[in-house]
């Protein structure tokens, strides 16, 4: 490390090392007072490299390319299907938030500390007894957006007067959760919604598997979208008197993807239900998807609930077949969360590669009822972008994509010239081509190299005897060939190599 | 307020009542107990509406459509000379943050409280002193972005091996600042930047100045955009001996359009300038535009780094002119913040509105320093979003833009119509037309009020005749007029009627 950096260093932590004097010189032991000193500054010190929060991304040029042709595509699936975009902030008031995604949930939340003397409004008694989830409230009055369902019921009860219902909005933006990081899992990312609300019609149903269906078929990604309903589900359970054990009952159904039929009974029977009812259900749920929702008639004929869900179910089925891409399955051991969905649910799967859901959503009825107003339900879809994205790389869907590379580059050769090429650059940007002129007269070869690194197509040179013809020396970098042309001439080749 | 609304808030307060409850039931005193939640509770039960956090804003569609197309001709013009876009995580470790916005900037970064048993890492000595700020880095570890140049700075360091320099980078993205919220000043809000690092070329500050003019342009904002040079400003401080007062000296002078001369040249004494030298000093800060940089040289003569800002600044206006649209005014009183910019300076203000700067950069010379990597040069400019939207809507600049209305609604007749209708739904949107079939089947009346208060141009009905005839009723909205056509027919008119 040299001394500039030292320096660096010294100022920056210049405050960090007096608090630690500060608090140990109190203690009288200076020992420990060193020790302290010894362990944490290396630890500050790998700090001060440039470096990410954990769990967070930057997203190169090249990362952001895939990212926007996948957004591109749902966002014109989604105006085309008439939903209008809306967007929240980042953070809404910690009170919007807490309470609603379950004690886990509340933990995922990032608070926001208040600014200024945050301690202050900390009641003493409190204060003293040192308990940090009791100090949220008195420290942290703001928390950054978790999902983008609970900001869309914020919103829709704050311009409720404003709003056309049925209301249909889209919203693309990233929410924070403070889980664990993991491979594929980030603590910043992007969640890509659309909801209807404000009417209970089914075809709103039939509208969100289409998007899917239209989606999916555009970014080439053969997909199963799986499709049950709650009130099915709700039946089953009301028939075999299993409401004690609803949620340990559906957690386990939720997990039949990843450990199988034995472990699902198990656990059933682990939370009570008895080895015959469990291997009745075991035979229920493993009804085969064509004879879904038919076949379960017989089972639910006296359970007003059930029989609606498969009615409504039925309903969906036949008004949204044929699809021209996705393939719809009845699957009624599909479970998704409990405390949120009141009707259809559905789930949408990669076909060719082995990757979660890309996307899920469903019918809800009381979204808005946290903030106090009631009866307006709603229905919804979500995209996952990040497993979307990895699935198409996987695939090699992105090859041959165009980057943000411009089309050309016009070498510096020195002052005059440059002054030259910067009147053809303007010229070229007017009629929509993407040009830059190198910034500084370096050697030629390096000039190239930038132009080769970077990916862009065309380089134009311009020395004096251009300058005296009027023309430019193009030169296509994939085959290498170069031409002398006029403005016109040249304009046309580097417009036709254009995508 | 209504039994439901109420057993809703008993849900939520339940726990904050048992944590008052709890807190005070240690201190024996009943009636503080009871004094206490009487008092807070009225504050806690007001919080349950649907509420933004202050100095936040929900975007509507309306608006939406607006900032897009702001959105869209900036990073056009950004892409089309050459910038690729980068993104960065909304927070970032607060070690990067901290100290570079100076000591007020660090009071505005709002700061993510630690997940978990957040008090844990906080010393008992710090924990017993109370103090806040002493406080934070124990209990806080990440911040939210406050702009995207440090953002950029880091990303360039932990990305310089994988970048190809001179680096051309957009970012267009929210930032949030704990600023007390005022008129047109938000906590969170965009800033769109364009910068190159790795290049001390004067063209890049001709390529600044171009996208200005391009984007203004293509906005239709008749701007002004100033330039002077921050090395003609240090060796005016120079030739003056004012480096002991340059932080007053050039404070004071960056007010002079709001508080005008007389209470710049007081200020100047105020901090020490003599009578006589302020005198000197607003008679060379008067010079006429059209006479700088030039009629500098006799003053700067003796002093280099300001002679080679004269120069530089020379340089720059010989190679940019002329502009399709702005104009460019050298302005020798432009200060623009002291501790960032160590060369050409330049700001953007509309002609025709009253409004701040619309936008503003110039170049700097250590930013990626901070972070231990020196020697990369770099320039760069910022449009301001919020304010270019301002004055388009003071202009009327947005008359006639196309919002996220769908081109057509098909009114749902029942169940067997919808199916029609449905049909050529998809196969409208098929054609890249935006249309939707509307959900029930309620009253026309309603049906058609739905289309026209989201301005959607086209109607379209089809019941038992039109299916019979495999027909469709459009009805153009504007003009009330009704046609029976096939599919074909409609979709041409439809298509056309798209703006």
């Amino acid at each position: 490390m040299n001394n500039a950096k030292l320096s660096f260093l010294g100022r920056i932590f210049r405050p960090l090392t007096l608090n630690f004097l500060f608090v140990f010189s109190k203690k009288k032991g200076n020992e420990i007072l060193f020790a302290k000193i010894n362990v944490t500054l290396p630890k500050r010190l790998a700090m001060i490299k440039a470096a990410l929060p954990k769990g967070t991304r930057d997203f190169t040029p090249e990362q952001l390319a895939k990212r926007q042709f996948i957004i591109e595509k749902i966002k014109n699936a989604f105006e085309r299907s008439g939903f209008q975009p809306v967007e929240t902030p980042a953070f809404e008031k910690l009170e919007t938030l807490t309470g609603k995604y379950g004690n886990e949930g509340d933990k995922l939340i990032f608070k926001i500390l208040n600014s200024g003397d945050f301690l202050k409004k900390v009641p003493p008694a409190v204060y003293e007894e040192k308990n940090a989830s009791k100090m949220v409230p008195y420290i942290s009055e703001k928390a950054l957006r978790y999902d983008l369902t609970v900001p869309l019921a914020r919103y829709v009860v704050m311009h409720r007067n404003e709003i056309v219902f049925p209301f249909k909005r889209y919203q693309i933006q990233p929410v924070w959760r403070a889980d664990r990081p993991q491979k594929g899992r980030f603590r910043e990312f992007y969640q890509c919604d659309a909801d209807v609300l404000g009417s209970k019609s089914l075809w709103q149903e039939v509208e969100f598997i289409q998007l899917y269906n239209d989606v999916f078929s555009e970014l080439k990604i053969p997909v199963e979208i799986r499709i049950n309903h709650r009130k099915i589900l709700n039946g089953i359970i009301h028939k075999f008197n299993l409401e004690d054990v609803k949620q340990p009952f559906m957690t386990a159904l939720d997990k039949l993807d990843k450990i199988g039929w034995d472990k699902v009974v198990a656990e059933w029977q682990k939370s009570g239900i008895s080895a015959q009812t469990a291997f009745k259900l075991r035979e229920i749920f493993s009804i085969s998807p064509d004879k879904m929702p038919e076949h379960l008639e017989p089972l639910l004929r006296d359970i007003p609930e059930g029989m609606e869900g498969v009615e409504e179910l039925k309903t969906v089925l036949s008004r949204v077949s044929p699809l021209s891409h996705a393939e719809l399955v009845p699957d009624l051991s599909l479970a998704r969360g409990l405390d949120y969905y009141t009707g259809t649910i559905m789930e949408v799967r990669a076909k060719s590669v082995q990757m979660g859901s890309l996307g899920g959503g469903g019918r809800y009825d009381n979204l808005t009822e946290i903030f106090g107003v009631k009866d307006i339900s709603g229905a919804g879809i979500s995209f996952g972008l990040d497993r979307i994205l990895l699935v198409m790389e996987e695939m090699k869907l992105f090859e041959g994509l165009r980057g943000f590379e411009p089309q050309v580059m016009f070498v510096n050769f020195g002052d005059k010239e440059a002054a030259y090429s910067w009147k053809a650059v303007k010229k070229l940007r007017e009629t929509g081509i993407s040009a830059e002129l190198y910034p500084d007269a370096v050697k030629l070869k390096k000039q190239l190299q930038y132009a080769a690194k970077r990916n862009i197509p065309f380089v134009v040179m311009a020395g004096e005897d251009e300058m005296k013809a009027q023309k430019f020396t193009l030169k296509n970098m994939q085959e290498g060939s170069q031409t002398q042309l006029d403005f016109e001439e040249m304009r046309k080749i580097i417009g036709t190599g254009k995508n």
